[in-house]
C-alpha cells in the first residue's frame, strides 16, 4: 500500500483539536515566555519516553504516574527544572497539574507536567499559578509557536515540525505534529531535551507507546551534542482522534503512521543538534552492516560523543584515526579487519587498513555544513544513522560560564 | 610491619641494572628524539596491561606474545603508531624486536615493542634500523631521561618517577621507577598512553602481573583527559633482582612493594593529566561510600569525562548540577536520595537535595590549580579517587587542527 506525506507549516496545533499557549510568568529574568500549555479538546491517550538518568526530576515522576489514564493537557515551565528538590519538588509538580486541571475543568490525573531549567531551585508557585491562569485563557489553535517559544532555555530558535499523511485511495488524512527544545544534552544545568507531539489518529495506548519508543530510538536517542542526558528529558505523544476507528497493527495505515511519526521525530531531533550551543557543523553518521540496532547505536554514539572527533570536524581535519579509535572503545564486538570508513564519498579505510586518499576531496567534504560519515562493519544487515555536532570555541565559552 | 619510602630523582634508570638511551632516528621532522631503548642487564620477568580498544596496534600484539618468557629489553618509537597497518605492520613490529635482539645479543622473544604516533602510517624501517643501532651503542645507567624524552609526542614535559622503599629493621632496600608519555587519552591520533616501569625486587611473573593490574586500576585507569583510549596504550613493568629471594605474598615486603608501585603509577598518571593538552586545572574526584571499586570507578569516569563538567571547572563555575547529571547517566545503581557532594570543603548537595552554599567560598576552591571534589554515596565502604582535567579553548585549538 502506498502512502503519501506532506510537510505542514507550524507545530503542535497543526493537529486538529489541539490548542496551545505560551506566556511569560516571571521565571526568566529577560521577559521571555516561560510557561506553555497544550490542551486536547477531546480525551487523548498518551505515550512517553523518559530520561534514563538515575536522578529523575519530580515533574517527570508525576507525568509517569499520570500517563496511565486519559490525558487532556500538558503544562510546561522553562527556567527552573524543579530537579533535586525532594518532597517539596514533588508537591510543586503535583500542584502544577492541579492548578491546570482546575482552570480547565479536568482531573489532576489528566494533566502531564514538565520542567526545564536550573537544577536545585524551587519553583515560585505564585508565579506558576498566575502563568497557568493566563495561559489557560489564551489557549487557541494558533498558539503552537507561542508554546514552542515558551519551552526554550538556551535554544536560539523555536523548534516545530508538522506533517500530514494519507493512504492512497483513502479519503481520510491524519496529522502528526510537535515541538521540541534541545539544550538538554548540551546543557543539563539548564536541564533537558523535551519534545511534545500530538496526532489525530486513534491509537490504543500500548500500540502508541510501542510506536513512540521505536521512533525515539531512531531519532532523539541517536543525537548527541555532548552525550549527557539530563534529569528531566522526556518525549510525550498525545493521540486523540477518538471519532475514527482504532488503528490496528495489521492496518495499512500502521506503517504510514509509524513513518510519519519517525519523520517528525527525526526532524525535531535534527533541529536540536543543529541549534546546539556552539555548533558549526552537523555530523551525519551511518553505521552500516551492524548485527543489530544496539550495536549500531553504541558505535554511533561512541563516535559522536568523542570530543576528539568533534574537535577534528570543527577543524575540518580528515582525522579518521579518531573515528576508529572511538569505535574501538565502544565495547562492541565488531571485526576491525572488515571495517570500511568513508568521509562523504572519500574512502579513508578499507578492511581495517588506512588508505592513501585525496586530501583535497576530503577537505571539501569536511567544509560542508552537514558532513556524511559512513562506517561499514560488514557483519550484518542493520543500518543505524545518528547525528552529532562539532565542538567549537563557542561551546567552551558558553559552557564554561553558563550558570554564573 | 612499618615500611618507609623516599622519592628519588630521575626515572627508570634509577633502578640498579637498568640502562636506557634515547635518540633521534628521523621519525619526527623537528629533530626531537624518537626512539628509546630500555635494557635490563639481568634477565627480568615482565607484566603488562594493555588497551581494551578493539583496534589493537601490531607492536602491542607482539609485546603480548613476548611477555610469556624472559624479558631483557623494550624498544619504543614515537612519531608513528604502526596502527591500522595490517600484516605489514605486524612484520615491522617483529623486525623492531629482531633488530634490537641482534644488536644486544638477545633472542627476538626477549624484546618488547611499543609505538606511539600517527595512525595508519607504515614505519620507515631503515630509519628504525639506524636508530636501534645508535641507541644500543648509547645504553647507560644515565640514559633514563633521554629515553623519557624519546617517547614523547605532544607532551610538553618528560615524565619520570622513582622511589626507594625499605622495611624497618631490614638492611635491604628496593627501587621502583619509570617513565610515561601521556598524549594517549588526549590525542589518539598521535596515539597512546605509554608507561614503562622497572624494579629490582625479585617477583614471580603472575604475582607481578597481579600487582601491576591492581596499581593500574587505581592510577592510570582512573585518569581522564578526554575519555578516549587509544589503539596502542600499554603499561609494562620489568622485575629483575634475580639474586635476591623471590617475593612471596605473605612477606611483609609485599604490601610495601605494592604501595611503592601504586605511588609511582599515581605519580606518573597525575603527570599525564597535568600535562594534558590545554589543561589549566586538575580535578581530583573522590567517590566515597561505593559498594565496590567498579561502582566508584564508573561514577568517577562518567563525571571526569563529561565535557560539561570539564568546561564548568575551566570557567570556575560551581555547577554541581552537571556533576550529579553525569553521575545519573553512569549506569550505576546508587540511591540519589543519599548523595552528598562537596567542592573542596563546601557542601553543595545533601541527601540528594541542592543546598544554598557560600558562592565565594566555592569560587575560592575552584580557583585552585587542583580542585578536590567529594561524592559520598553512603552505600558501602569503597573509596575511589580519580583525576581529570578541565576543557579549555586551548584544547579546542590543539585538537581541531592537529593532524594537518
Amino acid at each position: 500500500m502506498v502512502y503519501q506525506m506532506e510537510n505542514l507549516s507550524g507545530g503542535i496545533t497543526a493537529v486538529n483539536g489541539i490548542d496551545a499557549a505560551g506566556v511569560h510568568c516571571g521565571l526568566k529574568n529577560n521577559g521571555d515566555k516561560d510557561l506553555a500549555l497544550i490542551y486536547s479538546r477531546e480525551p487523548a491517550v498518551a505515550a512517553g519516553v523518559f530520561t534514563t538518568n538515575r536522578f529523575k526530576a519530580p515533574p517527570l515522576l508525576v507525568t509517569e504516574q499520570h500517563l496511565a489514564g486519559t490525558v487532556r493537557a500538558i503544562v510546561i515551565n522553562s527556567g527552573i527544572a524543579n530537579s533535586c528538590t525532594g518532597e517539596q519538588g514533588m508537591a510543586d509538580a503535583r500542584t502544577m497539574a492541579l492548578l491546570t486541571a482546575q482552570k480547565l475543568g479536568l482531573q489532576e490525573e489528566e494533566v502531564l507536567v514538565a520542567s526545564t531549567g536550573v537544577i536545585g531551585v524551587y519553583l515560585p508557585m505564585q508565579k506558576i499559578t498566575a502563568g497557568v491562569e493566563q495561559a489557560a485563557s489564551l489557549l487557541s489553535a494558533a498558539g503552537g509557536s507561542d508554546a514552542a517559544r515558551a519551552i526554550m532555555t538556551t535554544d536560539k530558535v523555536a523548534k516545530e515540525s508538522a506533517a500530514r499523511f494519507t493512504l492512497e485511495g483513502d479519503a481520510r488524512s491524519f496529522v502528526i505534529a510537535g515541538m521540541a527544545k534541545g539544550s538538554g544534552m548540551i546543557c543539563p544545568d539548564m536541564a533537558t531535551m523535551l519534545a511534545f507531539l500530538a496526532t489525530d489518529i486513534n491509537v490504543e495506548r500500548e500500540l502508541l507507546q510501542e510506536a513512540l519508543q521505536e521512533a525515539v530510538a531512531h531519532s532523539f536517542n541517536l543525537i548527541s551534542v555532548d552525550g549527557d542526558t539530563s534529569t528531566n528529558d522526556m518525549v510525550l505523544l498525545l493521540a486523540q482522534g477518538g471519532s475514527t476507528p482504532q488503528l490496528e497493527k495489521d492496518s495499512p495505515l500502521w506503517p504510514a503512521f509509524k513513518n510519519a511519526l519517525l519523520h517528525i521525530c527525526r526532524d525535531l531531533a535534527y533541529k536540536v543538534v543543529a541549534d546546539g550551543e556552539g555548533v558549526t557543523k552537523v555530523i551525519k553518521l551511518t553505521v552500516r552492516g551492524a548485527v543489530d540496532y544496539a550495536m549500531g547505536r553504541r558505535l554511533a554514539r561512541s563516535v559522536l560523543n568523542s570530543t576528539l572527533v568533534k574537535t577534528a570536524f570543527f577543524g575540518e581535519d580528515a582525522n579518521w584515526g579518531r573515528i576508529i579509535t572511538a569505535m574501538g572503545y565502544a565495547g562492541v564486538d565488531f571485526i576491525p579487519e572488515r571495517v570500511d570508513v568513508y568521509l562523504g564519498n572519500v574512502q579513508v579505510m578499507a578492511a581495517g587498513k588506512g588508505l592513501v586518499f585525496n586530501e583535497t576531496a576530503a577537505r571539501e567534504v569536511l567544509m560542508q555544513q552537514e558532513i556524511p560519515v559512513l562506517i561499514d562493519l560488514k557483519l550484518g544487515t542493520e543500518e543505524v544513522t545518528g547525528w552529532g555536532s562539532d565542538l567549537s570555541y563557542e561551546y567552551v565559552t558558553i559552557n564554561s560560564a553558563y550558570r554564573s
